[in-house]
């Protein structure tokens, strides 16, 4: 999940002279967020600090991050005939400034600590393509899937296959771990979402070359947690609103999860806070396979220190669960 | 779910000369916008036009509702203090216009179809009086929760008799049955969904003189369905992201269940809409204790003939089903 970002003063001292946009794009910057929670709160791995939209935005996509409104796109992709404007040879060659920000990463990370590299899911990616501003009904991508499912096929695989070459490279450059995020799958009917979503997840993780790095899947939303057990993936990310205990006794241990304690719970009085993680230590019970996590992004209000005190108790509670 | 409202030309005639509130507090034009889906569309129940957030409105509240926004309140309750703000002493008396618009919405049925009355559930009520506005995150309320769990309760309380005594007046009034709407039930982490939503609705379950009028108990977003299986209620409403046949396989058939169509269909061409309200009575199986319905509320974009399309697809083709 999302660790770098506007609740560390480190962070928010950069963004006051750097927009969003050019600190993904500049890796000196984009590495020294990403190091951030490393030393201020510190977490046992780092997260590259990016954007799932750099996708969109290197097909030539215009991408704007608004604050306030989140991200949008003046030139959303409507139909069949709108697809043959993105730029679809040399997506990663365009994305070479993810791969530099790895470099540097893993050079100021000097080994303490593994980096994980994410991406966006195909689904997730194209409803921001599709609908080009925040939505509460998601009813322009679901248009487009009810009334023309060809031309949403044909933005799913040409944004599967940048999928695969974006990742593949980013393990190539030095993440010890990949996460492909599919924020929006939970929208979906069960039909659609084996369609729309789950069917592309199923092909990425298929041609990942992981050389060994583990991957996760975090469908956010999708309670149907046995459609995810077959796919080729090491963990399966899990939102705050799932008993990660059940989770794990419907998914068995073929999987690892990850997860999930509510970020909200980081607003919280301290005793609050140990009790709640000790909560999802104890439903997901003994045994390897649990990696703690929040079960979304920390939020830019949250206070500092209660996310490094949430460390340290994971750090203490945990060695009596996983053994 | 609401079938009244801006895909009908009929209703935005109304609304270009009147705003929502007003439209809510007005028992005349309220009747007509309730019972204009019954004579546009042919469905086979009416639900009376009106907004869950009458009931803050009448503790005293300033209610704002704009379009683009969605409701506001800018006097947002944020502490055990402001609790005092509320005027909790004849809320019914001053939801009289409810009454009066189910009284004259009657009178232009005549027995036609029967007439449903709705109510926010208490813990969707605290969210919005305690955000005061839209949000992404619920962080607002749930700083509430973890931080001052007391005045979170006393809220949810005050609310929970405010809603018991006006779903009883609804019926009294003369509405044939009624549905508890938990709209943000499906934002909590699973000990603090059955602390602060299941656990007052399963109160005003119990209160309720229901005089054989059915209740209907939608808690949006919430998987765990076992958890709702024990509420006195006679039906569970599903959102669209469920298989409403596993929903079936693990309720059992001691609840019938409402749904639970993506009103997204509804913007398909007429072949899949007719496959997809198939595809959901098929799901769902033989039997009685099947309410064909939609997910969630028709959207302002739909196309009305589509909607009418709908409703003659389930006429035709649920009598297979519903023996």
């Amino acid at each position: 999940m999302r660790q770098a970002g506007r609740y560390l003063p480190e962070y928010r001292a950069i963004r006051e002279k750097t927009d969003f946009l050019t600190l993904c794009k500049t890796p000196e910057l984009a590495s020294e967020v990403t190091v951030q929670p490393v030393d201020i709160i510190g977490v046992d791995a780092a997260i590259l600090f990016s954007d799932i939209l750099v996708i969109p935005e290197a097909m030539g996509m215009h991408l704007e991050m608004i604050e306030s409104k989140g991200p949008t796109f003046d030139d959303p992709i409507r139909s069949q005939a709108d697809l043959a404007r993105l730029n679809t040879e040399g997506v990663t060659d365009r994305l070479q400034y993810v791969m530099d920000a790895i470099k540097v990463t893993k050079e100021k990370l000097a080994g303490r600590v593994p980096l994980i590299g994410f991406s966006g899911a195909p689904w997730t990616l194209a409803t921001y393509m599709v609908e080009g501003k925040g939505t509460r009904n998601f009813d322009v991508i679901k248009q487009m899937i009810y009334t023309d499912p060809a031309a949403a096929h044909d933005l799913l695989r040409i944004l599967s296959d940048s999928v695969v070459d974006y990742l593949n490279a980013k393990i190539r450059a030095g993440c010890d771990a990949v996460q492909i995020f599919d924020t929006w799958a939970g929208i979906l009917a069960p039909n659609d979402l084996e369609e729309f979503s789950l069917r592309y997840i199923k092909y990425i993780c298929e041609r990942l070359e992981t050389n060994g790095a583990p991957v996760i899947v975090f469908a956010k939303g999708v309670n149907s947690l046995e459609k995810l057990v077959d796919l080729k993936c090491d963990v399966i990310g899990l939102d705050w609103t799932m008993d990660i205990g059940d989770a794990r006794s419907r998914i068995g241990n073929t999987k690892a999860l990850q997860g999930n304690l509510d970020p909200c719970v980081l607003f919280a009085p301290k005793e609050k806070i140990k009790q709640e993680a000790e909560r999802v230590l104890e439903n997901y019970g003994t045994g390897s396979g649990h990696v703690f996590n929040l079960g979304h992004g920390i939020l830019p209000t949250t206070p500092v220190e209660n996310t490094q005190y949430l460390v340290r108790c994971v750090k203490e509670l945990s060695p009596k669960y996983h053994r």
